[in-house]
């Protein structure tokens, strides 16, 4: 599939990182861009114009890199609505945990579909993705054309070092689309010889390391009981960051959690709404990014967001950290934009699906700017991060496949299909029909 | 114009004020909803089936009342993503004041056109606005069929009690969809001799009194150097709140003052956006709730938020009230629902506009359920509060007309005039192109 898009506005990003707005064309051969810039038919000098099998008049839209969802449990779309309003761990364990242990059969394949279908609305590309089953995720990303880094739930009670093995290997040989990075679930579910076995297997394939990482207060308080060390602290000691990694939601840190994160080029992964919603704490965003650490957002699972959505992520990463730090001025729009694009793609070692440019990989989304809420266009960067939303999506492509256009999805599945397989699942596993 | 809304489910609000989901028709007759409940065809008793110029399938998506946006400045679109990353007092004066005095002709009327379109997108039906130059900002709700409630913005620099009469006049009784309630900008910015002016005209008409109130600690410390009271004790003293009313923000409230709004019945309107982008603080929303005090949600002006988006803000409403508090179980759903619908109402004395009944004013939103971000349908409430978005607006229907249906404006208005006359406006008035 050969595309050409024209008439558009495309936002590139220089070597240095800063953003720009380059016009008009822009060429996706195969999986690849292959081209962006003027017309071609204004250049006499240039080759014959290639075949395109779709050409595509932007009308003046905005053509963006896909957002990197760079922490989410996808499959937990069964519990949006229904699990909510609890704190973190009486959470998990009352809700969370006993619900999951139902999970049964492909369950797991059709509500990752659900989730990857929100992405594409959202204009996400690519999901960081820690869950169970992962034989059954793996396969819906395969099939459905999505692209995913998966890291490892490993812990006490569930999957081992000999699936976390497996796992790393089956994936990473899969499909171009999908890769594994090691991981497990966080500290205060795992003992010491699971995170030693994590450790080995790092050294063993020069993989970071990933997990939940000073989410709660209870979580580094109960830690540092534990080991006498924060989670970051901990994991430096355990030699699990020696090919780098880091960590998501990141809120209750120490000065030397920072030390860590700087000097190994860690990431930090913002979880905003997440951590509004289960009353987590806010982040200190605006110290790592002093620190020059690199930063990347998140959506984590629909259970405890609920939605699967950038645009807010975006401005909630933004407007918490200024109210934080009570300054407005703050960090930067084109910042949080690089968080959610660059940031996330490195931290996910997507540095070829980082930016548009020649070469790079062609996971893209079209922003209609046609739209009250994008207008007037005094500077697009801040009307994407500051009034964005779902809306604005008019074409998601991943890989050179266009997945979700005018609002129709292009992945091999009825949605309403998928809608009733994840009501059922959900009646099924509660044992009587939703409350409302 | 008559309508008829099939296969729906329909939110409606008891006496208790308790939200449940009825089935499955809506009629309106002219601007007024006049039936909720089963298929007419499915009882043989009912009178003759009534005509309608319109039946619509609404294949089982939900019909909700309009969001009320309970505060606003429509017409500062012009300086959305223009003047930004300001603390609130800087961004007034350095950004929002010189370039508002340059506002020249009838630039109120087109920008507020593009604020009324987006307020459509997100399914709002109505605004309580704060702005200069109304009668120019009144005439686009007038010509747009859209429903406005104004306030003053009066303070020393801008208009005069001779001009809060005569407007409070002229569109109370301009149309059946506008409004009027006394109003001033904030204490900060109006002198002893216009507040007691203010007091006056509420005594003769009956009036309740709205302004910005308590959003800075600032404003609150310097309120208290020059009256020994805050901004509430200060409205009490001068007798403003004997037929209600209210404040915008209400972030820097002291014991007496919670215990005015609860003694006078005010309304407390919060702003969670702004108050993230202006980096002002974070309501204390959880105590006026446990006091029985109404409140009610606004987006702020679109140079403050910048995204004229109820969905959004609702979400932040909840989930900055939860980490406030640090405690996840905070408020619960419903009741930010009720804020952002029947709380906004009674706050802009709406009352024929709080719910969906027969008798009512047909102003509806249907939201699309057939989307990834609506499903499963654990719960429908908790869908619209935690995961709605604008995309999920099909159709919004103002005192019986659709204005907005499948992403298509029905004002009379082609949306490409409106945008290319706001650029224009912003690029005469900064003497430039915009900066992207």
């Amino acid at each position: 599939m050969n595309t050409r898009f024209y008439n558009a506005k495309i936002l590139v990003l220089d070597a240095e990182n800063h953003f720009s707005i380059a016009e008009d064309e822009l060429h996706v051969t195969g999986d690849t861009i292959t081209y962006i810039g003027p017309g071609k038919k204004a250049d006499p000098d240039a080759a014959e114009t290639p075949v395109f099998d779709r050409e595509i008049d932007a009308r003046g839209n905005l053509l963006i890199p896909g957002f990197k969802n760079a922490h989410t449990h996808t499959p937990m779309t069964f519990l949006r609505s229904y699990a909510d309003d609890l704190p973190l761990h009486e959470w998990l364990e009352r809700q969370v945990f006993p619900n999951e242990a139902k999970l049964a059969g492909d369950d797991v394949y059709w509500l990752n579909i659900l989730g990857i279908m929100e992405y594409l609305t959202s204009g996400i590309t690519s999901n960081f993705d820690m869950y169970i089953q992962q034989k059954n995720s793996i396969a819906a990303t395969v099939d459905t054309g999505f692209r995913t880094v998966l890291t490892s739930g490993l812990n006490n009670f569930v999957d081992s070092p000999e699936i976390l093995e497996e796992m790393y290997n089956y994936v990473n040989e899969l499909s171009d689309r999908t890769s594994y990075l090691l991981g497990f679930h966080a500290e205060y579910t795992t003992g010491g010889p699971l995170l030693e076995a994590v450790a080995k297997l790092a050294e063993k394939y020069h993989s970071p390391v990933w997990t939940h990482n000073a989410e709660t207060k209870s979580e580094v308080e109960g830690c540092k009981e534990r080991w006498g060390l924060t989670p970051t602290q901990l994991m430096e000691r355990l030699g699990m960051f020696q090919y780098g990694g880091g960590g998501y939601h990141c809120i209750w840190m120490e000065d030397r959690d920072f030390e860590i994160f700087r000097d190994r080029k860690l990431t930090a992964v913002t979880n905003p709404s997440s951590n509004l919603k289960l009353a987590s704490g806010i982040c200190p965003l605006k110290r790592f990014y002093d620190n020059g650490i690199n930063l990347a957002i998140g959506t984590d699972g629909p259970a405890s967001n609920n939605c699967l959505d950038m645009f807010r992520e975006m401005f909630l990463t933004t407007g918490l950290s200024k109210v934080r730090e009570m300054d407005a001025a703050g960090i930067p729009a084109d910042a949080i934009l690089y968080m959610a694009t660059a940031g996330g793609a490195h931290a996910m070692q997507l540095t070829d699906c980082d930016r548009l440019a020649a070469g790079k990989k062609a996971d893209l989304v079209m922003i209609d700017l046609h739209q009250p809420n994008m207008q007037p266009e005094n500077n697009l960067i801040k009307n994407l991060v500051y009034s964005g939303s779902k809306q604005n999506v008019k074409l998601t492509m991943v890989n050179g496949q266009i997945l979700y256009e005018n609002g129709e999805f292009h992945i091999g599945f009825d949605p309403e299909e998928i809608y009733a397989r994840s009501n059922a699942i959900i009646r099924r596993i509660s044992g009587s029909h939703a409350d409302n």
